[in-house]
């Protein structure tokens, strides 16, 4: 449905927050009539939290994790295991591997996985920059945590042909039945992993 | 999930972000990711966009519709029919309306519809003021354009109550089955009223 547009001011507003990725011009129409409604001082700081953030937000420039210096907190923590990098797609990997605090290495954010049907090749993502890591700092192994997709799969494989000659150990995440997942739903491929690769019971 | 936020700049957006209705944390921070690749510029005509709309639009001393004056371009226009009202529930509705071309009459917008279990009564809508306006202008019809459901049949009722005595037509939108749609597949209740309203078919 077309709106018919009485102001500019709403169209204006509608038309950018319908360039959002999955808001349509139906959503965009209904968020704005919602913040018609709100105080102005809500929408001020709606409004100039993303100006901000987009101005001061850094990208950092080791890692490629989002960062307010150029080199990012987990980067300059000296808490941190500096021989270890886990190699994510994006940002929100990070912030959902941090969450668990099972990791206490690097990261290095790729901002991508290789997909030529989506005409994203190699040089697109950050892989150029891992590679000189390697090379330069001291990196004893290198977690690779993709997503188990094919695009996930073509980027391991491909980084690991540009690492393997450099004596650097690669891992990749256990993959397995999720823990308090019952065993009749989990769905074959993932039960079939589970079997290959089990693990010695400890009886703890 | 909850995330755990490296940065003040992203938290804050993602917070207000998540404040728009239908919009979780999870969208919320997919929506700030993206703005962060996008170019300042646009990130500043969303924020800006937002806070001037706000800032500057009014909504009609009259008929309550958005405008960028006090008096909205429908109600200032020469071209309507002054004693012909459209009552609606929202600003959306007016844009549906004047899509269709076929109304030349006013409006007036509720601003919601009468609904108990949401907390919503008479006086919290643009009730008073549609009363005083059939009292004060030469009103001759007012159509009900209100939702067919329990909220816009309560709304009809007290409308109808209120100005039952002061010798205004008072109508509601033809129900029925919508054009192009296929008979047998009409729910029962809109096809049984198209049945009993049905229209002298004039062969054309």
């Amino acid at each position: 449905m077309e709106f018919q547009f009485s102001s500019n001011l709403l169209e204006d507003a509608v038309g950018e927050l319908a360039k959002l990725p999955g808001i349509g011009k139906r959503t965009a129409m209904r968020m704005a009539l919602h913040l018609l409604k709100q105080d102005q001082n809500h929408v001020n700081r709606l409004g100039e939290s993303l100006i901000r953030m987009r101005q001061e937000m850094l990208f950092c420039e080791r890692c490629h994790n989002i960062s307010e210096k150029p080199i990012c907190s987990i980067c300059s923590s000296p808490k941190r295991e500096e021989g270890l990098i886990c190699v994510v797609e994006d940002i929100r990997d990070v912030m959902a591997i941090e969450n668990t605090s099972q990791f206490k290495g690097l990261y290095h954010v790729l901002g991508g996985l290789i997909s030529p049907m989506d005409g994203i090749s190699p040089s697109d993502l950050h892989i150029e920059s891992l590679v000189k890591r390697v090379k330069q700092e001291k990196i004893s192994e290198i977690i690779l945590a993709l997503s188990a997709t094919v695009e996930g799969d073509t980027t391991n494989f491909y980084i690991f042909k540009r690492l393997k000659d450099d004596g650097v150990k690669l891992s990749t995440l256990a993959r397995g039945v999720a823990i308090g997942d019952e065993i009749e739903f989990a769905d074959e491929v993932t039960l079939g992993r589970s079997i290959v690769q089990r693990l010695p019971y400890v009886g703890t």
